[in-house]
């Protein structure tokens, strides 16, 4: 039996203000070239892009589709969501245009993978398992007891190519996730998943009906314009706001975890952006126009303006053409404290 | 005996880059608004404005006529230098333009004086030592030894006006300033001085009459259109380039010192502005739009984006349109660094 191939369902929806200034409502992380010449997007399609794949499908907001027809390029398909409703239903969306027995890769658009090899390793065990029916969930290697992650248990072995997934956790405190740490057999929810398209509409029909109901009625009220699906909005707006964790994966019997070690980031810190970017002999990653003078362990970053620091260590500066950031390295969390401060002052929104 | 009216003399053509990014070449200090709603230029205009006080004479570079129009309003005489050459031919054109027995008050066009009553009275005993024929220079009360100014010693009391400057030392290593401060009797050298034009031109004539006859040479070949006088290049050129202390107030024997403690700052620095600015309850002096939480004893200053700040302390942070400066507070000397970078680059240029 030939394995059919895979068709990327990519998730471009998503709207963070983690990358504050420089991730903005209207230009949110997936679209920003963080870690090169490529946005994350396009480095998310460009990792699909292989023997085995089918041409990606695109799953993101109406408010995008410009965006989304450049960046993508002629081959893909895109649904846009009349509004974000969350994963289950996106996904539920992809899955109704897709053929029954072919195999979706479920991936956010916003992450990055250093390993790719790794990354096509586990694609391919989790295909083997997605053929016998299993809804895969890939499951990150953790590299701390981070707490803004959910984890996975894992369960009893399905031969060499994962594990049954024995439990879901959401986020869990620090002491909680050292305890993950400590007993092992846990890994992070990356988000990213692969099963067949009739599985989970199979998984979703017996788990979250009106999500499906929801989902395949904006499709009869829609209309599809060449390669770019348009449901409609009234019906769509009926499917519940939830995530695939919840709506599918914590609840049925057969779903497996795939345990990939790919030098996975979500980039969802300016830190974790340090973390990842190439650094200089004194631990600085630099982009844009910067002199750093006597500066260390810093991440300096502008799309805009002329940076200049003298003297400075462990911090964290973002400059775009009308606005401009400084935090402790190590403290870019709060970006969000100074965004719901933006969001509170009429003057302030103009910058988000 | 009325005493005549004083001519204030302001010395409008110094170029610092301290406080770079906003001091640029084509907008030095005294352009800038760094303490309030007006300019240092337009603040050392009001400060001699009143009883006592002729209009004033501007001694600028040509480039800046525009500005020194602007800012001068319609009383002020301007004289355009055609090139600097340092303060004792810019004081000598004044000099050339007044009546013999005027006191010209001469000072820098950048310096904050928060203590005008100190000042007034200051410069009314100056008055009376430069009618006796002295030339007088006011000695700042020192608030600490800093090496970046010159400093006078004085010698016998001239009745309750002041001193006779018994020896003038360039900048000292710190050592060296702190023994005078330990030795009383020092006063930093501000770089304000009264005396009668008729008293500076003969002291130019008996210690730089090369200076004297370029600059006379200079009106003699150059013309005067209305309340502006544009001296020739090619006569100026030839006048050295030093200043009147080297000049003149080194080598006089009647040279007096009138000590003042007025709250004086040459704002020579990012530190020297956080110091005299107006700070929140956190040490911080913000200006322009910033948004600072969790934010202490730092300068934050945007004349151009947005910036916010969270979790910093001890930082300078400076923003313009194309530009942006971080360094830490204390280091703010160390911005020569980045002007030196910047000139030898040749992109650099821009940015200066």
């Amino acid at each position: 039996m030939t394995t059919p191939s895979i068709t990327p369902v990519i998730l471009t929806g998503g709207s963070g203000t983690r990358l504050w200034p420089l991730s903005r409502s209207a230009r949110p992380k997936q679209f920003l070239k963080l870690t090169g010449d490529a946005t994350l997007l396009e480095q998310t399609i460009a990792r699909v892009d292989g023997p085995g794949f089918n041409d990606p499908l695109l799953v993101g907001g109406e408010a995008q589709e410009d965006m989304l027809q450049l960046l993508a390029g002629g081959d893909a398909s895109i649904i846009l969501e009349p509004e974000a409703r969350n994963t289950a239903p996106a996904i539920a969306l992809a899955a109704l245009v897709l053929p029954s027995e072919t195999p979706m890769l479920v991936m956010p658009s916003d992450h990055v993978i250093a390993d790719t090899r790794a990354f096509e390793a586990a694609v391919g065990k989790a295909a083997g398992l997605a053929a016998d029916g299993w809804l895969v969930t890939f499951g990150i290697a953790p590299s701390g007891p981070e707490t803004g992650y959910g984890y996975i248990q894992q369960g009893e072995a399905l031969g060499e190519s994962g594990f049954h997934a024995a439990r879901f956790v959401e986020k869990p405190d620090r002491e909680t996730a050292q305890g993950f740490l400590d007993d092992g057999g846990y890994h992070w929810n990356g988000g990213i998943f692969l099963f067949t398209a009739g599985r989970y509409l199979q998984a979703l029909e017996r788990h979250a009906p009106e999500i499906l109901a929801a989902a395949q009625a904006a499709f009869d009220a829609g209309h599809c314009d060449g390669t770019v699906h348009r449901p409609d909005a009234a019906t769509f707006a009926e499917a519940p706001a939830i995530s695939i964790d919840y709506a599918v994966m914590e609840k049925d019997s057969r779903v497996a975890v795939v345990p990939v070690s790919m030098g996975w980031s979500d980039v969802g810190s300016w830190d974790a952006l340090h973390e990842i970017s190439a650094q200089d002999e004194s631990g600085n990653a630099l982009t844009g126009d910067i002199l750093a003078i006597d500066t260390a362990n810093s991440l300096i970053r502008s799309d805009g303006p002329k940076v200049t620091a003298i003297g400075v260590e462990d911090l964290v500066i973002v400059a775009t053409r009308d606005a401009v950031l400084v935090l402790p390295r190590g403290g870019s969390q709060r970006v969000k404290e100074i965004v719901e401060r933006l969001k509170d002052d009429p003057a302030g929104k103009d910058y988000l």
